[in-house]
């Protein structure tokens, strides 16, 4: 996307207008190719003439900037392709965003102008909004938008679906002195979605790091598999605001209460290497930080400060960041013993007290460069009545030239003092936080990541899945034990042997078939939570046991009148062991999920669980169960021996590809899933599917 | 503290002296009291005469500054006693601050001095420092430090204990404009400490808002006393470094491994009604909230935006942060149909859209303070080409004068488009934040708080503090099972019928007392875990298990060859309940705390905690419970009972109180505590008493 030749349709002499300020943009902040105004009054305009039509131009026009009332656009669009545009950016409101059907229609008009090029296959026009700001290249001085100015050239592009915030973080970034590659207000996404503009950002050689702001994905397994692709060589940062709950519907499982609006989206992130800001402020520093420092080789960083307070700060924060602060090599040390004062604190961090100048600053910075046990460095300052801020900005500077691999990131506190230091370290390319802890924190986001390489693929378990959907062609809502036994073992999913009796006699007679001890469940479709209605006793030793337990059970679901009950499941009762949760659900943006968690009644209380796109593959479960605080658990805590990890991120694979293999499934809870020493155990699940 | 005469002792013609600028600040920033320079050499200093001494000066001074070097300061003091001198601000340094035998001397020198006016009755001077900045009265034009500037006067008053940090927050609030009443660099507290500055704030009227830096707290007791009482009227914030790890041993308990640095500044700050700042940059921003809004009466707030963007993020922040957006009422609804347009928002945020002028946010802010079921307003602004930024800033400053009890805080998001609008904003006493997300978050703290009115006293159980120091008084280690259970029952905390069998036989005879079912436990001061190297059987049924669970145990165990074994526990088995844990400790600053928490496994994985520190009375309890995740576990999820609560919330009390009259047990684990609708039961302890 490299415009040589704009017009403007709509353009307007009327300057509060859009098609005004658009057209005013193109012609005064630098843009150096030819830009045409469309009117249909064909009236001069800034002291040009303009045309009455995009056919008029004489030259060629690759690039049209639309702002035309909306029912005149897919008008517009056709002339367009008809006059070759490559690129059409469609300003215009007063489509699919005003919930209108007259508006839906016309956004229809345009996609399908577009597929029709296709079908004729001829080159596609690429379609940018309806609904946006326009476009900013500042390199090529272009302002295709009604935002009012162009920030500084630099390494990031900006892919915004709020063109509103999109102004917010472009105006921010002038006090900031943060540059961009280019800048994309997304709009509507009617033809290019957001994987298009990554894609686009990813080819383009002057941009080295990605900020996207999202409200919604059009297409979550393709977001994923791009934003995968690209992370590799150019970091994403997301800022996502979390609306998708409006699209699932009220859970009836576990796994569905649990997932909440952003187990996706995190889901998505792990497993693409894609970085998540927490918010506007963060999106802003993160790309700062990415697209000017080179990543952390080791977690191992130093601090270099002229007050405690703040080191102390720095350091209750590097634990929370995943960094450490080793201590200094002796050759490091020895060499500040002889550049700072007596009273100067040499362990990490280095303290080079409150009467610093800069040589004390630069002393402290080449030994840390020297020193081969330190890969990052956070520079402190606090503005002392002595302190020669802009001095130590310049030596930070120049040290980050001297050593471009080794990342440096400064956090000079205060306000006007501090003010000049804070340019020079921006027009030198170091990123400035305004707390020390804020700085450990993007230190940390340095560290590259796993990115999921080859973490999930679509696997081409054919005969499996005809088998799955023939089990399930039949059935609707809540699945039955036998249905569910029946998908398990063609997956296999291990579950105990268990058996259904109508009568106490039956139930007596499948014990001891199993073999006692056992373990007695209701079977009822509509009962979801059985141990809630007290539908389950366990430990049943002997035929009394049993029966006792078969009457009991009975008449504590008797109250459950709508209830159809098929009979009480016996079950073999298995050896203690820990008890962790499966589940998988279908997301209205990313489809198939899996997830792992600790189960049983902790579940709930501490929502110890991960979430990933289905289907993974193995290295991808053992990941999961690792990011889980219950990891702790399976090694094996306090005597207890290892749990059987391998059974147990097998059958998350399992009901991922389940998962995945039959959308239809909109719910599943394995839970609890009995984890030994030896094995693992589906005692209960619940499957929804789809009616 | 308010000067009218002041000394510095030590000013010095030398401009990079700090003598030299304590001085030329005192005489050039405004203030109209008389300032006198004592310089042993007499010279003039910026063409003012000099006294040699203090006792020269011929009127009265009620506050010397002293910058002379350390060895001549106590000789100083005892001059400006005889002065007459109220306050002295020791800015020198060289005491115990250097950690050398010489430094610690002097420093004494200067607190005897003190302790003898005391003790000969006289009226006490204030002693500051030594080590520190000096002090800062802006609306006296009073700047007695080495900081280069004055901030604007206001009503926060800031306490710190590094003078590094203090330039820094002094110099970042130029830039916010934020004012101050008094700032107090304390230095090494040697007699002065926070709490006497913590007072000094609290008795001036020109403090609304007091926030303290601290590396250290002298007398945890009287911190927590002092505070509680202050911020009823005044809030206090906190910024809090966590060093006092380094005074803490390594814990043999989980109780003291699961404190970690923060338990106790967090717990005193819970009981106190502090609020605590997770970083310099918070601790600002909520001072500026805390001193410019009133309270929010409940947690029902709106959103005014003009972009979606924004909103949404705000939305997504109110419920982490314990505030609801509610509907609008019918009658503020209707009144917004007429004044915004109809693709307007009239839910909760208010989206006013973002061709938004100056009426339409002016009617929004209008509805939402005539909306009774509306207590405070986030006004967010996105910077788009019409957006009249200043005036919509104005607006927002009319609306708190008119409304001064409904608190507003901004969100202006952009740089130099909003720069001018956040001008009027501070100078009109609105909070602004540059993401909505911090905008919400300020908004949450100014609920009221409980502020642990009444929640701890000390008891004055004098009969059973002596009767437990006897008990006591012979053992120091781990206390053996016979003395904690006397203890225990000391103070009603129950535990399940047990004795300890030398023999099997022994332990059968013991099982048959109790009645089965059992649980043999090994016994040994030196045993700590025991569970993990198998010295614990639980469920023994009949004479058999508890004859193999006697050999079985033995055996185990058999391997830690430095252990004394008392015997076996054979203790009765209970019913299953939840299982919690109710620990103590001593902290270096706090003194004796409690703690509560989900017991067994879980504690070390989830560390779902809460500590206090001790005594506490029931209410407090209640509440620490209440702050756990796993309140609803006692509440009874899932068809299960409701717990014994009151019996909970008993032994809580108890511990606290067992461990505030027994400081020399050094730590206490309760763990598991058996919980269940009848009853609870301490099913194992372990208490280590100071050696």
């Amino acid at each position: 996307m490299k415009p040589t030749s704009i017009a403007v349709i709509g353009a307007s002499s009327s300057p509060h207008k859009v098609g005004h300020m658009i057209y005013k943009n193109l012609l005064t902040q630098g843009f150096r190719g030819d830009v045409y105004a469309v009117n249909t009054k064909g009236e001069d305009i800034l002291g040009k003439k303009s045309f009455k039509a995009i056919g008029d131009i004489p030259g060629a026009v690759d690039t049209a900037i639309i702002v035309t009332p909306a029912p005149t656009v897919p008008g517009v669009i056709e002339e367009c392709i008809a006059k070759g545009v490559e690129t059409a950016v469609i300003i215009s409101a007063g489509f699919s965003e005003t919930h209108t059907d007259e508006g839906k229609k016309l956004e229809q008009e345009i996609i399908d102008a577009i597929k029709s090029q296709i079908i004729n296959r001829k080159s596609q026009m690429s379609v940018i909004g309806p609904n946006c700001l326009g476009i900013l290249i500042p390199r090529l001085g272009l302002n295709a938008s009604f935002a009012k100015d162009l920030p500084k050239a630099g390494s990031i592009a900006l892919i915004s679906q709020s063109g509103a915030l999109a102004v917010a973080l472009i105006d921010q970034s002038l006090s900031l002195g943060i540059g961009y590659s280019q800048i994309f207000s997304i709009g509507n996404k009617a033809v290019m979605d957001e994987c298009d503009f990554l894609e686009e950002c990813a080819a383009d050689p002057a941009t080295k790091v990605i900020g996207l702001y999202l409200e919604s994905i059009k297409d979550g397994w393709r977001f994923l598999k791009t934003a995968e692709k690209i992370s590799k060589t150019k970091p994403i940062v997301l800022l996502k605001s979390g609306i998708s709950d409006a699209g699932r519907k009220a859970a009836s499982s576990h796994t569905g209460a649990l997932a909440g609006s952003s187990a996706a989206i995190d889901a998505a992130c792990a497993q693409s290497g894609i970085h998540r800001a927490a918010n506007a402020e963060e999106f802003l520093m993160l790309l700062q930080t990415l697209s000017t420092q080179p990543s952390l080789r080791t977690n191992h960083i130093a601090v270099i400060t002229n007050a405690g307070g703040p080191g102390i700060l720095a350091t209750d924060a590097t634990e929370a960041a995943g960094l450490t602060l080793p201590s200094l090599q002796p050759a490091t040390r020895n060499r500040l013993f002889s550049q700072l004062p007596s009273s100067a604190s040499f362990a990490n961090p280095i303290d080079v007290l409150g009467d610093a100048l800069c040589d004390r600053y630069s002393a402290a910075l080449d030994a840390t460069g020297d020193d081969a046990g330190i890969d990052g460095v956070v520079v402190l300052l606090t503005p002392q009545v002595m302190t020669p801020t802009e001095e130590i900005a310049r030596a930070i500077v120049d040290f980050h030239k001297r050593l471009p691999l080794m990342p440096v990131i400064a956090c000079f506190m205060g306000g006007p003092s501090v003010a000049e230091g804070q340019t020079i370290l921006m027009e030198g390319g170091i990123p400035y936080f305004p707390t020390p802890e804020a700085a450990v924190h993007a230190m940390a986001t340095l560290l590259p990541g796993h990115n999921g390489n080859g973490t999930h693929e679509k696997r081409g378990a054919r005969t499996r899945k005809e088998k799955a959907q023939k089990i399930l062609a039949k059935y609707a809502g809540l699945l039955d034990e036998a249905t569910t036994t029946e998908l398990f073992s063609l997956y296999q999913l291990p579950q105990p042997k268990a058996k259904i009796a109508k009568t106490a006699d039956e139930a007596v007679q499948i014990a001891k078939d199993i073999g006692f001890p056992v373990i007695a469940k209701i079977s009822s479709p509509q009962i979801l939570h059985k141990t809630d209605v007290g539908g389950v006793k366990g430990n049943l030793q002997n035929e009394t046991d049993v029966r006792s337990a078969f009457a009991n059970i009975l008449l504590a679901t008797s109250t459950q009148h709508s209830a159809t009950i098929n009979g009480i499941l016996i079950q073999k009762h298995l050896p203690p062991g820990n008890e962790f949760i499966i589940g998988g659900l279908q997301d209205p943006s990313f489809g198939s999920m899996v997830m792992v968690g600790l189960g049983g009644i902790y579940t709930e209380l501490f929502k110890d669980t991960v979430f990933r796109i289905a289907p993974i593959n193995e290295e991808e479960a053992y990941r999961m169960l690792t990011e889980l605080k219950s990891w702790k658990l399976l090694l094996g805590m306090r005597g207890k021996a290892r749990s059987d990890i391998d059974a147990l991120a097998r059958a998350i694979v399992a009901v991922s590809e389940l998962m995945n293999e039959c959308p239809q499934i909109q719910e599943l809870d394995c839970n609890p899933v009995l984890v030994t020493a030896q094995s693992i155990s589906v005692l209960d699940a619940k499957i929804v599917v789809q009616s």
